[in-house]
């Protein structure tokens, strides 16, 4: 048998689909780690609450001989919960049978694009956008049209008349996250439906990740696109408890739309991978019991985090800090030339006090690259007083990197 | 806003995946329910066993306040399981980083046509074979391509020369099932390493789903991919804990590989979904470090429930039983006209002592749906005593449907 000379050539499109480029900066993390050097994690979206104990209990209450396969489009009783959670908020009612249940808001976005979607087809998102959209995308050969938005208008929707400019005949949807990862933006009630009446027009679907829902400050009311009777064949909204109930290793998420031919046709993906896992299902139905005091709780302290870290920012000379109302993101614009060779300086070259800091340099969430070259992504996702260390860390660091 | 007037127009691509064939006759199995008819499962793979108390104790001993996101690759301690429990069989050693654990074995099969498969390409796959993989392959725009095996001598595997005659420049891999879901076959040492001389020598991969490992009889030996040297870039091993472990519901499985460009490229698409479900890393850790003996264990249940089986369905007339020596399934031809027909009639006009026989319609099986057309797929996932009386139940059926 001759040894294999060639290295065999994988597709074209693995080539297209782009590392994590946060994972590009974790070497460094880890040598600043070893040297001792405190890291502040600001780049990642995970929440450090603790995963409430309903989760922990109803897992550890599971008495089952078999851990069985669920129904492909997950457990009734889940269907029902999600439903019943979904009411609370709803003026429109939805049922079970809206909801499939899947791995994530990851899995329900890879059913939904291949659902609605060939090779060639386009899907229009507003940029800065959730890296993994452009991901799960490339993957099935479908193309991402960036629309952008600015900083300096606060990463406001661009108006109806841009959208109808780029729509073409391979445009199948618009995806909108609200509350937006990563810009911290909420799209307003009027802007929600404007996009719904675009998709509406152009027989199109509106896709809209409402994962950070509850995460909305200062009074502000999220407007869930599931609302819009006129566009009820249109909107697709994917979710998950991973951000809501800082259960991210759970793995539940749903897909959820009234248009049935639409969710027929993702449970044959669901069916063609089983079913979602059984013990997240489990979990997940104990978490989507929660009271609203619980939500309240959780807000109130996002926002406090929220307000401290805007204040810590706008010291910085020369900062742009957008007004931010809601999930846990801001992206700010610094004071230098290249935000990502700034992210890897923090973590290689500098500390304060012994701390240094790890960002999420935005270009990753910009399809035109330039846009965000000088933007970094921050989560709040630390403690006030951390917040306020890491800040000062990152106005250290900026005096001694542009000298 | 206007109201939307036509269907919106969903991909081909979902078009063409099908519909599961075995849920079509899932009303006619509750329909049979209702009416207070017991029905026997022979229709689903999976197995009645418990699963080990291992599981549930490692599960209820996870104390963790966050229920945080994995590495996309998997926990390294789970990788070193992985790697340990492979190192006891195979004859050449593999190292954690050859392991990416997945969501099941089915996100195993997702990662790896994507990472491999372009629209168009090509992957060659023995019939009859898992109805998921032409799923998961059509959602990718990658063909199919059969080469066809019989009931006739046992599912034998195609000849080298047949392989080759349908290799194009478009194929990019060949993938078998070892031991086989649906057939029961287990390919020998010869027959494994043959088809990986035809990879190497045509530069494409060599996948194989060796998720039925353990489940062989009489003595025989499964001779994994893993273990031929010359084929190490070549070979991509699918798997999971699903059948072995009775863990179903986990959701829990690798895609194994020497091949460091494959695998690195995989890795793009296991970060774009961010990470593999938590507890079932934690369960299937300690189900790894299980020792022989529970193998041998389950593997005596399922052998004896095999020669019963076997033994049982000679007794129907004009039954053809091919010889089965692996996993826990096995096709065989009815003497009827058309078997998806006679599945249904069993669930929806017959009963012999208040029960019924629910199976598994083998043409769903083939590409060339006319091979399977009087076969269907009969898994030993149940007591003997019941095994008995499901096959008494299925030759009553065939005097009475034939009449």
């Amino acid at each position: 048998m001759p040894h294999t000379i060639n290295k065999i050539k994988l597709s074209d499109r693995i080539g297209k689909v782009p590392a994590s480029p946060i994972r590009k900066l974790m070497p460094y993390a880890n040598q600043a780690k070893q040297k001792g050097i405190n890291v502040f994690h600001l780049n990642i979206g995970q929440p450090d609450i603790e995963t409430p104990s309903a989760f922990w209990d109803a897992i550890k209450n599971y008495n089952q001989e078999v851990l069985a396969y669920s129904p492909s489009e997950g457990y009734p009783w889940l269907r029902e919960s999600w439903a019943k959670y979904y009411n609370n908020f709803l003026q429109k009612e939805v049922y079970p049978e809206n909801f499939i249940v899947t791995t994530g808001a990851s899995e329900a976005l890879q059913f939904t694009f291949s659902t609605i979607a060939d090779p060639g087809d386009n899907i229009i998102i507003p940029e800065p956008f959730y890296a993994n959209y452009y991901s799960i995308a490339t993957e099935r050969n479908i193309e991402i049209k960036p629309i952008s938005t600015f900083l300096e208008n606060n990463f406001a929707l661009p108006s109806p008349e841009e959208f109808r400019k780029i729509i073409d005949n391979k445009t199948k949807a618009i995806l909108v996250c609200n509350p937006a990862n990563p810009t911290g933006k909420l799209y307003s009630e009027d802007e929600i439906k404007s996009i719904a009446k675009i998709a509406v027009e152009n027989n199109i679907f509106l896709i809209v990740d409402e994962v950070y829902r509850e995460f909305v400050y200062e009074g502000r009311q999220h407007y869930s696109a599931l609302n819009i009777a006129e566009a009820e064949e249109n909107v697709i909204v994917v979710d998950s408890v991973s951000k809501r109930f800082s259960a991210c290793g759970a793995r539940n998420g749903v897909v959820v739309s009234r248009n049935k031919n639409f969710l027929d046709n993702v449970l044959k993906l669901a069916q063609a991978r089983l079913s979602p896992p059984t013990l997240a299902q489990v979990g997940t139905n104990a978490l989507l019991q929660l009271t609203p005091e619980y939500y309240e709780k959780i807000n109130k302290k996002f926002d406090s985090r929220r307000k401290t870290l805007v204040r810590e920012l706008k010291k910085i000379p020369g900062i742009k800090v957008p007004e931010v109302y809601a999930a846990f993101y801001i992206i700010v614009e610094l004071p230098v030339q290249d935000a990502e060779d700034f992210a890897k300086w923090l973590l290689s070259d500098f500390s304060y006090e012994n701390n240094t800091v790890m960002l999420a340099p935005a270009s990753g969430f910009y399809a035109n690259r330039e846009l965000g070259k000088k933007q970094v992504r921050i989560a709040y996702v630390l403690e006030e007083e951390n917040l306020i260390k890491a800040v000062e860390c990152i106005n250290e660091a900026i005096k001694i990197y542009n000298k």
